[in-house]
């Protein structure tokens, strides 16, 4: 029995994490009492309130964009932080005005499916274009067919994307978005429609980017609600030839100038080394933008607000940043990297809340190995959110994607996504999704994560000590 | 313990049915073939399919309000009725060119609100009608409302309806739609904004129709789904005067003649005599009718056609009534009492199925005391289903509403319409919507119904003798 309890205390020895120690009884009750406070709190709803009731939808290059940059900039202010400043993002700059795709066959009336033309997509001729329809299961079917299959028609990728907690399944599926039109273009396709990338069965179409390699050779492209899909899979079940109509009213504009806003919590012993919460300002035309992102918005803003009422200051500097033109090739994001990706040495982490306002279930990170413990440490103050250690592949979210060649060490605050995908891109991105008690879960995460970031005995290691370490 | 054995075979034989013995043992035994027949096959789900695939949205008085009623004659040939005719109806049009709501408000950007205009509501002027909002919590806070409040303004009418299983709360809730702009108009509103007579926070208005006393004086009305009435609620709220731009488009057309079809199984005994099931085949202009009333059309008709399948012909006559223009005030349902009702000392039952395809789960009946022991033996058999026995209040559905006043006998089948008001009059109603199963649930009760109702020993009374009954 000795011998066995001897065992016993060996093993729980070794369980004992080895970031046991690395924070302060104090760093730890500040931690505890920005997540009790973030709870009790409403999570930063009034903000995502105020953002989409009063700018709405904020497309970039948009004179709601500069809209919601003067409001950004205000709030800010108002909450207190130390420094609050804009950073210029140049882009070039699209607008829909209108989209209307209409089938008919032998024995089918006439009738109009929903849709929403493609980001970037040009318009049609006047008038618009018909075709008969080639239907393809997905895009690799799409790509094995034969030119003559595809040569005069107008495509339709039908592949539908399935539900994902962690949104595992968007990549896949977005390809028939991302590179459809382009294929079809090269096959020789006149325009092309595609099966919404979202998971719901209402009637909304989901818009999103699509990039064609020569903007001279460019399609229209249309994505079309899942009902209107099943549809249009039920008219060419039939059997006869099935005639699709597309008419696209889009604009190319001159290019414009929106900009990232940042503003800092000041360190009070290293404010040159930086922790980095961000999240995306604008949104797509659609909806309001409520899940994506002013929810991100909302979440790294409380989180901060709750940092900013402590009697102290962090010992490093937390800066937000609100990204510009993320939906339209994270370009904010690599404005950013371009602009910090040389004092990277100094930022400590960047972590970006941009999937809707599902709870935390998860941390993530792509930090040094000394200072993986830290994070083990972060955790384990997490997990009374229900917030369990996940692995050490972390994106930090899009906008830092640009960062990550540069060597900036990232954390992921995963969410669940189950039902994001039901409401990305569509006009049904409103307010009314939002849960203000899992917004109140995802602040109170970011809260602790920035604070013991910034209070962290360990440097996370970004730029090029962490970039020789991932290719070794 | 002899004693209390005979008190408790008094009660057993007390707690027996008055219905036993009613009918022979074959006809239940056709009566369970049918009921398992239909749970075994696909309820119909292809002929709703079929209908809302090659047909969709067929709103009376449209092209495709004609297609819809040649695509009905040749089904019910097809299926090979013993005899299929139409009945002529005629009645005035209107029909929807756009719709468009924006809002704006000192510190608001403008937005555009997602509406529809309410059926049979006049178009706005050219460029439409601009005015400040009036929002009021309910019609009845309109109607306590002083005129200057209200003069000059566009109305807001904020009520929500509540979720129910029997929609219930529907009546109450609708009289925004169906009063509110005439009350508005008589206070001199300039037009009004309801907020959905619905239930989802999915972002879709919902239609319906809307009556003036005086066509001169109407005033154009639409529709805002919650999401938008939520949101024009906090621009409200934010205290500024709140100024809202109404645009519709809608004509009025001229008298147009649809038909109501009807398709027959000739009883073998008394065929004058005759059990009408009921469904309507007109829909709104924006779904596909797949709920509303596409699977009612389905129902009625799987149903009639599993008795068809049988070696007999029924005893009494068994109808299908398909009708017109049920949306734009119960026009092919009111043609018919006006036709038919001088015979309906003849006619058993009507029931129509016209609330979606959510589960039935109770039956009721408006039948004279002599019959009701035919309904309790009825649902004895539609217990297997999980239908219970409901009350001797019935309405037969919205479309023998007209036939109530010269007495005919009418059955519910009631169904779990919990969700039906999320996609009721909506964009949103489509095929993916109906679960098979259920439809085939729907199917199973119709044909026991009509089965056993059309076997019965006892008439129902419809005519004459009800009404003296219920004037009792």
């Amino acid at each position: 029995m000795t011998r066995m309890l001897t065992v016993l205390a060996a093993a729980l020895t070794f369980m004992q994490p080895a970031s046991a120690g690395l924070f302060s009884d104090d760093d730890l009750a500040t931690a505890r009492e920005l997540r009790e406070r973030a709870l009790e709190r409403d999570g930063g709803f009034e903000i995502v309130a105020d953002l989409t009731t009063r700018i709405g939808p904020r497309m970039a290059g948009t004179e709601a964009d500069a809209k919601a940059v003067a409001w950004a900039e205000e709030l800010l202010n108002d909450i207190g932080f130390d420094r609050v400043w804009l950073e210029p993002v140049t882009f070039d700059t699209w607008h829909r005005d209108y989209e209307r795709v209409t089938v008919r066959a032998p024995g089918v009336d006439e009738q109009e499916l929903v849709s929403l033309a493609l980001g970037f997509t040009p318009a049609t001729p006047e008038g618009g274009i018909e075709a008969e329809v080639a239907m393809f299961a997905d895009l690799a079917a799409l790509e094995a067919a034969e030119p003559d299959e595809v040569e005069g028609r107008i495509v339709f990728i039908a592949n539908r994307m399935e539900r994902s907690r962690d949104g595992s399944t968007y990549g896949p599926a977005v390809q028939a978005r991302s590179r459809g039109p382009q294929v079809a273009a090269d096959m020789g396709a006149e325009a092309i429609v595609i099966r919404s990338i979202g998971t719901s069965n209402n009637r909304f179409a989901h818009t999103g980017m699509t990039r064609f390699d020569d903007e001279t050779q460019a399609i229209p492209a249309v994505a079309i609600s899942n009902p209107d899909a099943d549809q249009l899979e039920r008219m060419v079940a039939l059997g006869e030839p099935v005639t699709v109509h597309v008419d696209v009213g889009a604009v190319y504009s001159e290019p414009y100038t929106s900009h990232n806003v940042i503003a800092e919590i000041t360190g009070s012993e290293s404010p040159e080394k930086i922790v980095a919460l961000g999240a995306h300002l604008d949104s797509w035309d659609v909806g309001t933008g409520a899940l994506d992102d002013g929810a991100g918005i909302a979440i790294i803003t409380e989180a901060a607000r709750l940092i900013l009422d402590l009697d102290e200051r962090p010992q490093r500097s937390i800066q937000l940043i609100y990204f510009a033109a993320e939906e339209i090739g994270l370009l904010g994001g690599r404005v950013w990297a371009e602009k910090h990706h040389e004092n990277f040495g100094n930022y400590q982490l960047g972590a970006e809340s941009d999937f809707g306002a599902g709870p935390v279930y998860e941390i993530g990170a792509r930090v040094v190995d000394e200072a993986w413990p830290v994070i083990e440490a972060i955790q384990a103050e997490l997990e009374p959110l229900g917030i369990d250690l996940g692995g050490r592949e972390a994106s930090g979210g899009p906008d830092f994607i640009p960062s990550l060649p540069h060597g900036l060490a990232v954390v992921d605050l995963r969410q669940d996504g189950t039902d994001y995908f039901d409401y990305h891109h569509t006009e049904n991105d409103t307010l009314d999704k939002i849960d203000p008690e899992n917004l109140a879960q995802n602040a109170a995460a970011y809260a602790v994560l920035a604070w013991l970031a910034a209070q962290s005995p360990i440097d996370f290691g970004s730029g090029p000590e962490l970039l020789e370490q991932l290719d070794q």
